[in-house]
């Protein structure tokens, strides 16, 4: 239920054309619903834009079916479910109608609403060992209704891979950079244009790395202003900050 | 010279009422100037849409003053040096007219162009201790040509301080949330509102936080999507970003 | 062997009704029970009202039955084994009667003397992730005999399933904030109460979490007083603190 | 403005004593009461049972200042500053009467109301150098209210001088134990006692210490059940925590 | 081949019992012999007394044999593997006659040479868990020819086990001490005694230990004089090192 | 296709010997192929001398393949893949003639062109288990067309087996050192010779190790000036640095 | 009051020379004496063989005077004070005869008793900056009553500087190496005797030395068995273990 | 004293030009000169190249001056002192003519011998705050005979100011990239040439650089092969290691 559902509810409600009673019943699990082992924010697709997204690590396949199939029922916008390997996907498709799986980037889809595509965001990555992470973010962001383009392997090691493709960048209205070893790429894109960068530091490396440290220290240190972070490896964080800014472009016109 | 400025010369030069000379003379000096301990980046105004910006901090006041020349000589718009101490200000003001101090911020500011404010960005500050931060976020979001908000002190020991003033976060573009210690302002903030999420962490506190790490962490694992995060007490870079965002609501319209 | 039966036994000495041969081989093993690889410690339920608890991991199979066994023959009140897969508990199972399993919580029981519940702890958990800490921190209490409440998933990425339950928070003598990523629950019920706040960061999360050390650094770092902190996902270390401090509202009446 | 104060001036209003208008204009600025640079939590009173306390470091003397008069001005408990330094008591003092400073500790306090010490808290200290977070610790659970007893430099090299003193040990309800270097106390007097431990790490020492860190972790990872933990030097918060704690002894009564 | 057996050797050849030649034959493999993979160090003996010994972590199968075998038959003491799980011990077993197997401790033995024990080693562990660890320090130690005598399960969560047994503290030479979670037994043993105590950290403990860190952390920083620490989980050195320290009761004799 | 290649091809364009067409569908491909999941930098062999080397870790064994049968067919010298394991060199051996695997090193080589070695380059490795990286770096350098020597198992722990070969420092250009544990072998080296030597820590060791970083600082801090390092377990970054080195002395003559 | 006068005291009380009253008042301050901000250990010297020793730093000028005065008073072997400044040393001397200042090494001695040199302990330090700490091992061990002997400035970079003074290694007992920046002399020293090595990290150094901790990692990790660590600038601590283990040369006896 | 000199010293043994006694009287201090607080390693010249270098970070005034006269008097090369601030330049100069002082580059330098500068080495900075670091690199490489090009402020916020000179890339046989902040300069270069690459990492930044380590993380992580590390802020060991590299291609000749 997002904020158009609800006002159209709360305008039939004044017009008498719906009961206080049906209304109430409607709205009284809004808030959130307590399944016991967690409680579903139903609240979040009015607040946030959309719904609630279900991090699958640490909870029981059980314990994501149950959830998932309130979200699906509840929400007005697609259901995105992360960190999902092959078995939680084979349960939740099992009770959930049209949940799709995309393997690389361990998500689950179940596509609700227009699926329409607006603005432009374009992801980057350093290199192939990159892709997980990187189809994350440029999945979640064209499931929540932004068009997305892709560029691949442009590392800085061979760094006119990226100088030949300058007109992409000057298309995005937002960008979002994914590399792991010294993540000297969000910097230099940094460096080239004047739109928001969103830094996705990977755990691609070894050693001196430690599980994407020197990536994300090399990207918040970033010498060109206008590049913001998260967390190693979060695909998701990025491609969901990402569709908030592209959608600006957007809802202000 | 930004975009415009160039591309107004162009004309000019092939109206020939500009001889290629002349142009020649004045876009010679374009992609940098050597100042032998410094190539000021004087093409950063074009590819960014801001000159590029002193960070005082390891440089002489010799040098500070000799790039803020040529930069305020150089560029459309205002001209800014950030983590300056009185003694560089002074040095600065001494041969640039029209430099201001901004102690709090440790901000040197050389106006031009026209200071119309547009959009909206909200700076909102944890602590009182914060304040230096929030106040460099929020001033270089206003030199930078955006209309600024703020509200300060607002941390979670006491939430209803934050929650009595939703209406703030409603009407802001994009939200920069600047906290110390364990940095929680971010996640709650990121929480409520369905727009990009911009946090700082700031060196505040002692101890277990190790200089901002505890912060900076807090606000990388933020549970709440939507949080994008910047280098420990990197007011400006903050500010930066927030404005790029921002002017995306402007420049599609 | 608690303070009460240890008196009784010094009593009936006295008494005369005990002779002092028979006291002196109940007590020869007090102070502590030597099996070469362990020196239970029988005397610790005297001095510190419950009897030594097993920490499972490192040990063998045959280590925690045999120790098992010599508690539960010893102990006055419950006895608890901590950290222990499923098979070490089938072979404890095997030896000691009324074993019994929690399996999310990895905790064996063996329940002894009166399982009466007294005073209130409240245990808070952010999300789904966190049960199986959360619940060995509910438990804990339970068994050393304290009325425990739940309230889980209320992670402050929607804070209203909190602030929707502030009679909890109220009813509570102690609360335990159970929470990983950011952790930044327990700052905000730290802000909301005037009650000791037992803050378990747990490990849930990925990336810049560091293993629950961003989590950790924040509740350290808690901006609202009265918070105070366990080692990550030390449920166990939670429930017992809680179970000391619900008792001083006991004790002293 | 406490609980009870709050209640007093509601019946009041009830039974027309008091007019709406004026009970407005007291209530209006209950919640909080912005100061510019800072928002005055004067609810914490009553939703914690103690005001706000003010951290000092990080803020400007002015803004103590300001702060602080406002807070004595509202408050039925005494009020206090933390990390304070000579000089900004000085200013203090000259505009809050009754300004007490505790130069080892670093506290401002202005006592107000009754000064009656109930329960017991038993702060115990390793070393002379952990004095200062020791007498923080201790100074302000007495402002708030509780009986304290101290025991100084009784830290694991010579055992005995613990061992010696159990008698003081039995009596406290709660214990704060201080400690830098190894930190090794806490687990001694945690293995000792049937009470809760705060337990608070210094940075007293040097080399691996890392400014505390040694002495944290060791803490965190004690062996002996009941010991939670606050930040390195955060004497303030052991004594707040200890305080909500022993008052449990109280108010069940 | 150890110092005395050459000296034996270089009397032989001057009083002209041995022929040049046969001695030159005897000695030319002496100061290492090459496998092409290793290097061993036959001279290692004469040196420090005590032959190479082999770190089967990272080497193969045939690699272990191979070298074990060389230091078998050139050695005059009995030959050491370390961190050699059953398989390796299996291959070595298969190829060298007299390989004993100690599992708990991981080690390879094949004694040689008298097996006297002298002086007195005590080694002390906190938890039936650090047994591993504290096996190795105690049969690398004997195998060296020391008598060793173990105090195991102590930890300070029960200090009255440890102080129940000073004779055994009293009687020993060198002291090793092995534990993990905080550590702090090594503390609280070095502050009971007048000689060298050996700390060894283990990475028993899980969460804030970050795999043994506090531990040696902790160790590192203890306030009592007269501790030295290696590695975390190298029970060989404080084996090895304490062997040294006893025999200087004997050597100086 | 190398420099002298490429110049040959514009040679023959000139002179006519070429037609523009087939030069252009020559180059077109050049600087970089795109496989949507990789861009091939072919170019990379005209930039830096050598082509692009192919890192397994993170790719699928289809990713792998399809970016060697490029490489292979566009390059004129050898190509090489790091840290590939046994099944995804059965998928390349299955599709591109010629490829050899070197289990040890992990490395899967093609060899092109000449397999002249030149020049000298010494790979020292501290201990038996520093082989896999000692390999690594080795056969890069020969596959690069460098003359290697290998020096192993000549750890501190025996200084004699290394000083004994001082002719073999003598002789080499370039050395490259490799250790685990505490590194010390880079430093004893730095302070024996007068070239540069190319230092890398090892992951060989536990506890305090952590993964390689005790090496890794060791290096960084080597009293010995001419020491410098690359990243723990990197074996082939030293390899293709040492063959860099190496070759100043041929290509200059 | 060590052990053989303590005996001595009981002799005579046996044997009626001494009065009960008499013994009683000398005996009764033994344990130790309460200054309120320190409880001064004199039962040290009995368990440890030499005095407490007072850790000045962090210790107000008036708190160390105070505890000298009392330990020169009470104890019969030389009392040492360590990280002393000049001013405190000043205040020392003003107060208590004989209080001889030892500037390099930050010491402040009290020489009582005789001063006899036994058995043979090597400080060995790999440079000139590393004197302080140096210096604080031999003069710890010096006042401890043993022969030391030094051997400064023969780090690995000029490794011969150590190989031509093997003679001084042979004659130790017991060896202390003093290194800083990367630390590597400990494992070269360990690798050439048969003796315990007490390895000493020293801050010296900049950038990745992280203030000792490479040098501290590198020693613990030594790839030579003999070697033991303390804490990082810890000289003290190493002359006095160092003694510990030196007397066993001459206790034994 | 270098070899060249050396030999020519035994030629003229052997010729029977120079006494033995002569000989003796001037080889006899050779090895090592013994100046109680330091041990001048003359032999370093022979070994190494270049004379030994005064690290003036924790060595007194007298200490560096000492040495300092010691080898200028024996030394045939120039002689260097690093991290020298005025002070102890200015005590060098009082008693060493021609000590020039590099208050930039806090260097030292007496010059000996011809001042001839051979090769290329570029010595590249990303921001005018690096500057001390590069210049203590690219003086120690000209002091040591190497012809030394610079190009400063070329960082990648701007990296069009790097690829306009890439015919400076060109021409070097090394090149020294001296970067802070995140360091991305490293790879950028690393990337584009075919020639060794020595990074230097420096403290230049804030917050979460934590003093230089997300510069070394990131160029440790480097993904262009051919690039080798050295510490934080050691432009003097990248000059060192630079120049033994460009002589190669001299050497050979």
């Amino acid at each position: 239920m997002d904020k158009k559902k609800l006002k159209e509810l709360l305008i039939q409600v004044k017009k008498g054309k719906i009961e206080v009673e049906e209304a109430f019943s409607i709205l009284k699990n809004l808030p959130f619903e307590d399944l016991a082992f967690a409680k579903i924010d139903n609240h979040r697709e009015i607040r946030k834009g959309f719904p609630e997204v279900v991090y699958c690590a640490g909870k029981t396949k059980e314990q994501v079916v149950a959830i998932m199939k309130r979200l699906v029922a509840f929400s007005t916008n697609s259901v995105l479910a992360t960190r999902a390997d092959k078995e939680i996907y084979e349960a939740v498709a099992a009770e959930v109608p049209n949940a799709e799986y995309y393997e690389t980037a361990r998500l689950i889809v179940v596509r609700k609403g227009e699926q329409q595509k607006k603005g432009n965001i374009l992801v980057i990555s350093a290199g192939t060992s990159d892709l997980p992470v990187a189809e994350e973010a440029a999945l979640t962001a064209e499931v929540m209704g932004n068009r997305v383009e892709r560029l691949y392997d442009v590392g800085v090691a061979g760094i006119h891979r990226l100088l030949s493709q300058k007109d992409k960048l000057e298309k995005a209205r937002v960008i979002i950079v994914v590399a792991g070893m010294e993540g000297a790429l969000a910097s230099i894109v940094g460096g080239l244009v004047d739109k928001p960068v969103i830094a996705v530091p990977t755990s691609v490396g070894y050693g001196a790395n430690f599980g994407g440290l020197a990536a994300l220290l090399s990207m918040l240190n970033s010498c060109a202003p206008g590049v913001s972070v998260v967390n190693i490896d979060n695909g998701f964080g990025a491609g969901y900050t990402a569709s908030l800014i592209n959608r600006l472009g957007e809802i202000d016109k």
